[in-house]
């Protein structure tokens, strides 16, 4: 070993899988501390609600159980909190049907590992959520995108594509949907189309994974069950998450669903339980109904940001633009005029301090460059209204 | 599909990997809630020490940080502190270095993700701690165990083995070890054994992986240099943990090494970054040397822990029970006659409602069922007392 080129390196030790360095595609869109701009591009939690003083309450009460602090399966707390969530969403569940984890993202993230196999076709909608359907491309998976409109996923265009596969010997392995509030269009799925998508699935046994991210955040309309509330028979998979609830930085999530699943899931985590003294701190935080109540809250203030910047975009924005005003959730959808790329409205608007999520980051297929999706949660009014302007006038000028 | 056997179901979903159901087995000698008995089977700290209001404070301080309740990476605050702990275990450490975890247990869950492939070998200690060497077997290794005596692992056992091996053309992938207060032997690899087995692993070019859990927890003799202090270029991948001189229900520990092997494990995380709010809460926990401090306080209580269990054994025990006093950490092993069998021990002891980690729990191979760890950590010094004496008496009447 004279020769230092001869030596053995650290690198001819990696598996084949990580020779190559692929960025951790999950939550990719989502950077650390914001920059100094006005940001409509990202699905934060305002850090004005956050309840910092109950939380701090929770905290205190939770380091006093011995079993907070030590080793241990998930807090028991947490698990019979969740399946009350459930219940009031119109879900019965047992404590066996709930899996808690690290945010909504770790089960989404690790649904490869236990369905796909390189090639398999899992079914998405377009647009959607590029964290979760980057995973499953990430995983292998062979990603068919059904569009969406505002009645939610077209489930006409899903059935047809569902027959072609099956006439081709083909069965898909899931369909990842975000019938609620969608992100990034904002629409909710019609209970007609709730229920031809649940047959559908139960037709050609094929797993729904809902992700209910916003389902408590309704600002106007009737609620309309979920997808799992509908399932005669196990075919869906509901994946939520306390971070727009009650705040990301927990990092807590679940899903509920068949513990065959549930039990596949937890096969594949590295990071095992989620530590007990989170659990039982959140479980804490939702004594005395104060989760109901701080979501009361956050419904109404929501709601005010949503209406201020539908306002300001029917002030600003040239009216070739379309814009579906949503339910609840945090997004809104505008569909731009064809000649416009978002992707150089938004090298515009950043040199003056506002950005957004173009069309094109929420398609598995990178297209979409027509379309931007304005995130209302995380910005106070006052800064919805200038950014509005600002992307308004570039707008104006791009289209001049 | 007039006939319910015709029709699809849910486990024809499940990719080939995920079909059978196998236990999660890391951690699975870590129960929920700790039964009523007088346990010395676990690693668990003495939920009596827990710093529940100094805990407290940090949460209350930390939910103030806008920063520490929305997304975003791992909170910087938490790197920076173990940079300082690194830096004062004598290994000098730059953030890139560092990457917090989820327990020091997800690092060891995803270690076999980035090096190993079917077949390949990796090298652990035997008697080891099972919840990390079994990941490796689930994951496709060859393990292969090196013989640990009382001055930490046989390096001259190693060599010989590390020889064969390379003769065969196989180069080993990792070598597992905890060389300081051993888990489950207690005992500390001499300074001599570290320096030679830092000069086996540059020499066969294979990694190291130190499991320093219980580095702060020295309560006699002189600290010795961990292996990554020693390391010239960067053999070495640390992993230690907050769980021992903090608390384990925060589930927070890190890896420390060449940002090459990080950014790898990162790649196969399904959970993301560790919550910033877990970390922004241990960041200020350390706040002023509170850490410092509190280790301190914790060498003390478990050195009069140890020694009361060591008094115990000699009052009760058989003298030809071999038992080695150690310097540190969680655990004493002890060598019992070999015509006794651990599990029978067991049988017996739990009838009282006294248990222990059965030798054989240790080894990859399920030998040494003629040992025993106790864990003198998790008890009061009261209950250590009666627990010695029905393990004695036990003994005694199995060697009558």
């Amino acid at each position: 070993m004279s020769d230092s080129t001869d030596r053995p390196r650290l690198s001819d030790l990696f598996a084949p899988r990580a020779r190559q360095v692929a960025l951790p595609s999950f939550g990719a869109e989502i950077p650390g501390p914001v920059p100094l701009v006005t940001s409509f591009s990202f699905g934060l939690a305002d850090p004005q609600f956050f309840p910092r003083s109950a939380l701090a309450q929770a905290a205190a009460i939770a380091v006093q159980d011995d079993d907070a602090l030590n080793y241990g399966s998930t807090h028991e707390g947490l698990i019979n909190r969740v399946v009350q969530i459930m219940a009031r969403r119109g879900i019965p569940t047992t404590p066996e049907q709930v899996l808690i984890s690290y945010g909504s993202g770790e089960i989404l993230a690790l649904l490869p590992q236990v369905f796909v196999d390189p090639g398999d076709v899992v079914i998405v909608e377009g647009p959607t959520f590029m964290g979760a359907a980057s995973r499953f491309v990430a995983g292998g998976a062979r990603v068919i995108s059904i569009p969406v409109d505002d009645q939610g996923m077209d489930v006409v265009a899903l059935d047809q594509v569902l027959q072609n596969l099956a006439q081709q010997g083909i069965r898909p392995r899931f369909i990842y949907t975000i019938p609620t509030f969608h992100n990034p269009k904002g629409s909710t799925l019609s209970l007609e189309r709730r229920h031809h998508l649940m047959r559908l699935a139960v037709y050609y046994g094929v797993l729904i994974v809902e992700d209910d991210a916003y389902f408590d955040l309704r600002f106007s309309g009737d609620p309309l069950p979920p997808l799992a509330a509908l399932d005669p028979e196990g075919w869906v998979l509901y994946v939520s998450t306390f971070s727009k609830i009650i705040a990301p930085g927990l990092r807590v999530g679940w899903a509920a669903g068949s513990p065959e699943i549930l039990r596949r899931l937890e096969m594949f985590r590295a990071e095992g339980s989620v530590g007990r003294f989170l659990g039982r701190t959140i479980d804490q935080f939702c004594d005395q109904e104060r989760l109901e109540r701080y979501v009361q809250l956050l419904c109404k203030a929501y709601e005010h940001k949503c209406k201020t910047m539908l306002q300001q975009i029917r002030l600003h924005f040239p009216v070739e633009v379309q814009v579906m005003p949503p339910q609840g959730g945090f997004f809104l959808w505008c569909q731009l005029p064809s000649e416009i790329s978002a992707t150089a409205l938004l090298q515009r608007t950043r040199a003056q301090g506002v950005t957004f999520l173009p069309g094109s980051r929420c398609f598995a297929d990178g297209s979409g460059d027509d379309a931007m999706r304005l995130a209302f949660s995380y910005q106070p009014p006052e800064q919805i209204k200038t950014g509005i302007e600002v992307i308004g006038a570039a707008l104006k000028e791009m289209m001049a």
